[in-house]
């Protein structure tokens, strides 16, 4: 287990970065095509193609998912994806034609600096095509892909990933990219708030230490919808449509659990569930409630772990990271 | 300030049971028709007259909700209120005729003891009324109202309440009747999982306590759609529906600081919210998020509170509650 999203069997994972325009593209791509729901819970989404995901909607599986920074531009990335997973002889046949599933979200961070001066066609197609091109079992976190460019209130943020089985030996994993509008960690402290749910020292190892006024102060990046929590969570239980929307809705939880506050108004909140279906049976109600109590807590984490493995833009005034405020290890 | 949802000015809480029957129902009366919304995360939900809620809906605002017992028969129990309200001459007037406006919920009570063989007529109709009738801004927590028959997985649920003050001065409430299908403490710990939210010793003042891998057991109550946690948050800041949807869906996070699993698919979890307006201004953006990180922190010190006060019934093998089980005080 390398406690990454990629603990799942049949999906990898890609970045793709501009260090000049600091940001990037996230892509999930599944082996082979996935049953998959989502759930919105923030204020301020910024989706492409999620409308097919509910049960009722006749598609019923994708071939990937895009998370991406770029705000409104950054949607273009799952146009990249979908070009590069065309190119492969993937997608949906329709008579001749073939069209590759892929919902995407993207984050805003195109005030956090770099170069966002990108004329007429901005960067985000081709992002998407490098980062669906770089899919591998492993895959870095921190300050790449999709989370090149995020923050939350006071720390850098970033990609994180965790992973967790089953009692009935299901995998289930997670993969945030961190862009809250709040705090992951508890008020001005290094502790963060996922810390009840850490596994080993994955995120630092600091946990919840005594109670304190200081975490429960209201902190708000800004006053505009202008952030949001990416995520994607998975397991290779057998699911249909309506089942992993169940886990995507169980997942929301995991925001709470890392973020203070989750769901804002200004924040854009989204969590897509995936199912890999290489699990030999099929899960029974608790085993469904496992799956997404599970993915619940794996997302919690990887919020930690995007903030504490992010390092800081390599510009004047950029947003100090985790390391860099608390050192690589305590 | 009582610490109870009748914090927010505009709004009275009513309980009624039935001790044989070992079921209830709470009602909240609001003194003025109020702006509400829902947010519906659970798998399993009861609910009656939620549809028009939505922000789209042409309804506008609610004279009352109804929490009660008795799953699908407890349903009834809007029914009585809505004629209690009539009779007191409240509704929307249409020509001559009132509708009073309340949306409900059940959570299931039915096998967790006590006389269910009621015949024809179930008595949550009668209790609906008699919750109406009783509401004050004073009322019981614990094994009262919709909370008398509610178990968690291992000890005896009930009704609880919290309010808080936003920064700016807006006034937070939240009610629940907790009958969750998972746990509200730290495995068979005494400590309860909203413990990083807790005021004063609301709840015993146990903290969060040392990491414990028997808090992170996966424990599930039974593998059939049978438990749910219940809720209401409210507050004085004048919102619209769509303002007080974007509350109940931020409120959704107390259910997943206060009890794991959350929105299981054994799991009905509901929360209402509703504003009554009295405060002197609107809320801003930044107010709104504010508001809903404290309904969700609300809610979580609710859930954990239902259970520190609750009783056990009065029946041979009846769940046992946290003051039987730890003391009423640590």
């Amino acid at each position: 287990m390398k406690n990454l999203i990629t603990d799942v069997p049949g999906l990898k994972v890609g970045n793709a970065e501009d260090a000049r325009v600091a940001s990037g593209t996230t892509a999930i791509v599944f082996d082979a095509p996935a049953a998959a729901g989502v759930a919105i819970p923030g204020g301020a989404p910024a989706l492409r193609d999620t409308g097919l995901l509910r049960p009722e909607m006749t598609v019923a599986r994708v071939d990937a998912f895009v998370l991406s920074g770029g705000s409104v531009f950054g949607l273009d990335a799952a146009g990249g994806a979908i070009a590069w997973l065309h190119a492969q002889g993937r997608g949906v046949p329709v008579g001749a034609a073939r069209a590759p599933i892929v919902p995407g979200a993207a984050l805003f961070d195109l005030d956090h600096g770099g170069d966002k001066d990108w004329g007429r066609r901005p960067p985000y197609f081709d992002l998407g095509w490098a980062a669906a091109e770089a899919a591998r079992l492993d895959f870095q976190l921190g300050s790449v892909g999709a989370g090149c460019g995020a923050t939350t209130y006071d720390l850098k943020g970033g990609l994180g990933s965790a992973s967790a089985v089953t009692s009935n030996g299901f995998v289930v994993g997670a993969l945030a990219a961190v862009n809250a509008a709040g705090r992951a960690t508890r008020g001005a402290s290094p502790r963060f708030w996922a810390a009840a749910y850490e596994r080993g020292a994955e995120f630092g190892g600091l946990g919840e230490g005594p109670p304190s006024d200081d975490a429960l102060v209201f902190a708000l990046k800004r006053d505009q919808p202008a952030n949001t929590t990416l995520a994607v969570v998975a397991t290779d239980a057998p699911l249909d449509k309506a089942q992993a929307t169940r886990v995507a809705t169980m997942a929301t939880v995991g925001f709470g659990l890392a973020v203070r506050p989750a769901h804002a108004p200004t924040d854009g909140d989204v969590v897509f569930a995936a199912s890999t279906g290489r699990a030999a049976r099929a899960p029974e109600l608790c085993d469904l409630a496992e799956i997404g109590m599970l993915a619940a807590e794996c997302l919690a984490r990887a919020i930690a772990r995007g903030v504490y493995e992010a390092t800081p833009l390599p510009f004047d005034g950029a947003m100090r990271s985790w390391r860099g405020r608390w050192g690589s290890r305590q």
